[in-house]
């Protein structure tokens, strides 16, 4: 027997029309590419997204049809978050950072119909020139006096199409599981894989994830999401915050210490998040300039895992941390590392390794921590076993890609080995392919890599596996120095001993100038073992920490 | 094009589940009906409400069927809730307090299977043995030793039941729109309608509920709901409170004033909600005693609007009031009188006075406030319209019942009469059929009660219509006095004067020794009207106050 509740569906319409009605007047605020401060209102920006929905419809979409988007977190860049998917079509947000051949393919793969991009990325838009030829428009985010010339691509200004639309677009009601958004995970290996959001998970992804546990976003915070709009929706925060109705405040492109500093002084920011190379910049930046912030309480910060030490710095300037996990696949968030009160007893040694966790489960995805048996491990906050997820925000598959191995009886195969405890904090141990084998036991890069990280010498660590004749694997530190400090393989056994067991000591120390990432920041682990790999082809060490 | 996303439902194990794993050792304290206190954890509930589940699958029921509940706000209740719904079958609150007739009428019209009852309310059990001895069974909620015995009614043992059943069950998984709870309403006139809410609409207003603006509820919470599980499922409070995982204190049978402060100040309660009466026996009480609160911050108050002095005798406490609105076939929370930061600069009369409207509207509701000319009014804070509402926690109809005159178009007309202001601020009126039309103004009969409500003289206060045969209708006050306190037409009238139009006087004055109530404490409006009617059938007033 079914309920008697009106099925009226979950849609991103929906957030827009409740920011608009009842938050018309709260502050959209943007750094834009042309230079200078923009702000407006929820009001405003609803009536634009009309525009673009209106002016979208004259190009002979169909619904379901896919509009690229590669623009840096801005106001124009959420009308169009709005205004396509309010519409029907499917917003694409490409990563503007990844390869040329990858962005190529995303276009190609995706099968966009019109891209819209803000003027920074003109180079890479004329290098695409062949590819979006075959587009219905590509359209410069900027106004008649910032129209770049192109000798190579026909090229329309935002600003003229929307300007004489109408502001009044009756927002279409359908199925709430209607694609969305579409998002394409720029892994380490592989070609890019499209996950296709819906309107249903946008929606709940945004509810769950500004709960009071995991981002806590009620409309007298102040947001600013640096993590970029084509970073997995920026977290959903372009969603989450207006349905919140909350002050809004987009960096633009600039995300260096200095301008990120002076936007959170001049708005008052009190919410933010992004990847923690940014946040060692801004940091970075303050104490060489002796800042202090006046208005931020609340850090988010995922991507990648904040060293321990970053939790501290941000913690002595006032600031709290809030670590959350999530991959592309999960919309993101699926982890966040809310205390409970159980933990105000913990002594702040104790308290930041909990906090450095990637977290506890927001309600709504589940998780299953599976051993190589195949059964649920103990949740002892040591037993290693492969992160499965389930969940209403979780990708099903990929787009237009008919079989994925990570899916598969129902859970989604994050391809991170983890541990959880009892409470449910979820440490990462490392991706399942760089754990380092070695006899017989696993052992983790990161918990390595983290140790390393909190010495005064080491700018930036990587911890990788190098084959081993007697025990399979054995571990090898990467490291890149600060300016004029030294680091000896002597120095990295002193540091290690009696923090880990004896046998997970990195075997080998090797100082490089700088360590490869992936276009989103993340170590090339891939990478580094080649470099290990030849570094060590031609000699064997002096003395094994294991011999 | 659909997105590709897992079909997870949202369902009401999955909130039990989500407790069990990850808040496990949370506490849920309960006072019982037995007397003392009961504490144990979320997983010690999972596992009991488990048990509930395999000793209801004993009984025959198909999924779908009803089965009934007459409980307070208890452990046992909280199991049921769970074991109930969680396992296909409907959990059919039943408010205690309504008149034997209406009980009779709602077991039946529910089709109840089995009937699960707090020692408390053998009276009503025994009175309703006809109707009773249908059923498959009816269960005290108690142990062998408090077993009561009855002769006209077979009674089982809740403990009995359950001692020897599994605690192991794997929760079904349906379709999200599966009925999951039935409450009817107890309006003021006509049959009770049986409200039907579906897993997914009590997972979603858990949701919204639980969000910063709304109840601001995190998992370092201590939460108490004074409302009744048997009033529209405690406002949401079971589900959302396990949902996130804080601490859950039920209060039992007691809530008179030394018993309220007693838990809060035993269990550190730090956010409670419930009607406004219980607030005056609460803080009479504390006065009274000079008592202060330690641990509280934060009393979500509904059911009845609260009086401004009522919100700033919490404030002098150190306790922030959030007026919430709503009904029972809203689920029921569509409003909350959380302020915007704008509103920080309000003096204090001036934000009392926003607080105390019904509030503005939760992200996923959506309302239309419609003239009789069936457009949507200013939004003024001014204009009066019908308050309709829409959402996926709103009842599309009543159970077993083929029209509803109410629900239409795809709105349900929630029979208020409101304002909104431009922040989405809604105050009630009146109800549609409670507002006095005089001269062809509407004069509010709440907005006169408040005014009257300020008064020291005056306990309690009602406004209702008389006919006039010049003006149509005319507003009449009719008062409850404090103990010794005066109170004449000519006070009532220099109360009035300047505070709101003179047309808007109340005419005469009525004093009674008390006002008739709805079993849910809402004043009995047409019983009032009879009684004014009674008295002025008989004579004209002196001088009007239009003459």
């Amino acid at each position: 027997m079914l309920g008697l509740m009106m099925n009226t569906p979950l849609l991103v319409s929906s957030i827009l029309r409740h920011a608009e009605n009842y938050n018309g007047d709260s502050e959209i605020v943007s750094r834009t590419v042309e230079g200078g401060t923009h702000r407006y209102s929820y009001a405003d920006m609803a009536a634009r997204a009309k525009k673009v929905a209106n002016a979208l419809a004259k190009f002979g979409l169909s619904p379901g049809d896919r509009v690229g988007t590669l623009a840096w977190n801005g106001y124009r860049h959420l009308e169009l978050y709005y205004g396509i998917s309010g519409a029907g079509y499917v917003c694409h947000t490409i990563n503007p950072r990844l390869f040329h051949d990858q962005i190529e393919f995303i276009i190609s793969h995706a099968g966009d119909q019109i891209l819209f991009s803000d003027l920074s990325f003109l180079p890479i838009l004329e290098s695409l020139a062949p590819v979006l030829k075959g587009l219905k428009a590509v359209v410069i985010l900027t106004d008649r006096a910032h129209m770049p010339v192109s000798e190579v691509l026909d090229l329309l200004c935002y600003e003229e199409l929307i300007a004489d639309e109408s502001d009044s677009y009756d927002w279409p009601e359908f199925d709430e599981n209607t694609a969305c958004a579409l998002c394409y995970t720029s892994g380490t290996s592989g070609a890019p894989k499209g996950v296709l959001y819906s309107h249903r998970s946008v929606v709940l992804h945004a509810m769950a994830s500004s709960s009071a546990d995991i981002m806590s976003i009620s409309s007298s915070e102040t947001v600013c999401p640096v993590v970029p709009m084509f970073h997995v929706n920026a977290w959903g925060m372009p969603y989450s915050v207006p349905m919140i109705g909350a002050k809004l405040v987009l960096p633009g492109a600039k995300l260096d210490g200095a301008s990120l500093f002076s936007l959170f002084e001049e708005e008052g920011v009190t919410i933010t998040a992004g990847v923690p190379t940014v946040w060692m910049g801004l940091l970075d930046w303050m104490d060489a300039h002796g800042r202090h912030f006046t208005t931020l309480k609340r850090a988010v910060i995922g991507g990648s895992a904040p060293a321990p030490a970053l939790i501290t710095r941000f913690r002595d300037k006032g600031v709290n941390v809030r670590h959350a996990w999530g991959m592309t696949e999960t919309s993101p968030i699926g982890l966040a590392s809310s205390l409970k009160p159980k933990h105000a007893v913990l002594d702040d040694e104790a308290r930041l390794m909990l906090e450095a966790k990637q977290g506890r489960p927001v309600f709504g995805m589940e998780f299953r921590i599976e051993g190589t048996d195949g059964n649920p491990v103990p949740r002892d906050g040591k037993s290693y076993g492969a992160m499965l997820v389930r969940g209403p925000w979780v990708a099903a598959g990929y787009f237009n890609t008919p079989e994925s191995p990570a899916h598969s009886g129902g859970w989604f195969d994050t391809g991170d080995v983890v541990t959880m405890d009892a409470d449910g904090f979820v440490q990462i141990v490392d991706r399942n392919k760089d754990v380092v084998k070695s006899g017989g036991e696993w052992i983790s890069s990161i918990e390595l890599e983290n140790i390393a990280q909190s010495h005064s010498a080491v700018k930036e660590a990587a911890v990788v596996a190098r084959a081993d004749a007697r025990w399979g694997e054995r571990p090898v530190l990467v490291v890149v120095l600060r300016d004029g400090a030294r680091f000896t393989r002597d120095d990295m056994v002193d540091l290690f001993t009696d923090r880990i067991s004896k046998w997970s000591i990195p075997e080998d120390l090797v100082v490089v100038d700088e360590l490869p990432h992936t276009a989103t920041g993340k170590l090339l682990k891939m990478k580094i073992r080649e470099i290990v790999a030849a570094r060590f082809a031609a000699m064997e060490p002096d003395d094994s920490i294991l011999s």
